[in-house]
């Protein structure tokens, strides 16, 4: 089991409302994203050093209790994968707790370097064999 | 038929990808509403005087071509509506063309001051008789 | 005398303080300093395609009245340079009034593809002739 | 000696010039300066519970080197203050090395309730007794 990614909530994640900012959590999940890839062993920078990127294809979110100010959130990761497609599916909770405070996914496509989607090949396969992070 | 809301894309709101970072687009989004909102003859700052507030309770985003830097979008909106729920659906394209970069919705919930969800009243129900704008 | 930038403060760039958040507004300064461009007839775009770039080497801020959401804001531009620096100075101000918010500066050094800094070529310097905005 | 402040730099940082945005070094030095707050025994949170706000008055900022995708930051922090405002110095480097990417400053005034600049009570002033983080 890995760590999850931890984000301390900045006012500057805050809206007027006194709560996060709506767009603010797809900047989560990238952080959880990101933690999440390098923990396979290839950062995302070398993925794309390799020649691949996995630009997102769909995002979906569901609000379901407000995230504060100074809140420590924790956003485990579970991942599933086809020859063609990646999807992250993210938690946002309070740290250390049972406080759900958000559900959400993203959807990757593989994309090489002339930005046309192709097959994972056989070492991304591998290093995303997916297990839940949290 | 109302002019729909337009942004000219900023370095700020692109990653180094060189498009527009996905969550940007629930920011066009919020600025499309805002404006469609505003056209209903109630500025949304109106509508939480009068004590009431229309959180985000749901969103979703296809993402279908990339908007890149200096870029003029065109966002119009469509909006349907229930007494406690009110979902605007948005296209993402480039001004004066059919290119269509991203689709997307959000569903909001009618609360009150106390934070519960409401009932919509009438002078809102009324407001909100959504036609499309764009 | 051009016209100067707009901006209508949206949810977004707010923070829990009801107020715009503090690095928003290098963002607002940008969106001014590329309409500036833009009018001078040769868009910031077109002088990345021509092989120069401006990145910023100093910005300096002060905060003196809160903007708030649904504010809209006027942002006019002075500029000066030199052969290698550009500085841009801006105002903060509500539309058509004189209630002045901010007042900042950047300032930008001409940098050529391989990254270094060169002097201002003839078209950029008489493009560059800078009047007041707004 | 505190540990500093640390942020890995995520894509939503970066713009298309595959670097970090400029504003949103402002928003680094706001997580520095929360965790330094933090670190005092009093989370700004708590301050605002108290009935103080310290709104930002001034800002300034000297990009010296890119931060680019993934780079691990470091921003430690030095506090002075007066009675009547704080004054924040922060460094940005790459974490574990003395690259340095970049220098600010940001100035508080200690506001009331009443959005007024008042002068800062003795558990404040016992507070802030700053030293260098880092």
């Amino acid at each position: 089991v890995r760590a999850a990614y931890r984000h301390r909530v900045l006012y500057g994640d805050t809206d007027q409302m006194g709560v996060v900012y709506y767009a603010n959590y797809l900047r989560f999940f990238e952080g959880a994203r990101n933690e999440w890839i390098r923990e396979m062993g290839i950062p995302y920078r070398q993925i794309e050093e390799r020649g691949l990127m996995l630009p997102v294809y769909e995002a979906g979110l569901s609000y379901l209790k407000p995230a504060r100010y100074d809140d420590l959130l924790e956003i485990p990761v579970l991942v599933t994968n086809t020859r063609v497609k990646i999807r992250f599916e993210y938690k946002v909770l309070i740290a250390n707790s049972d406080s759900l405070l958000a559900v959400g996914h993203t959807v990757h496509v593989v994309v090489g370097k002339d930005g046309r989607p192709t097959r994972a090949p056989e070492w991304l396969m591998n290093a995303l064999k997916g297990t839940e992070n949290g």
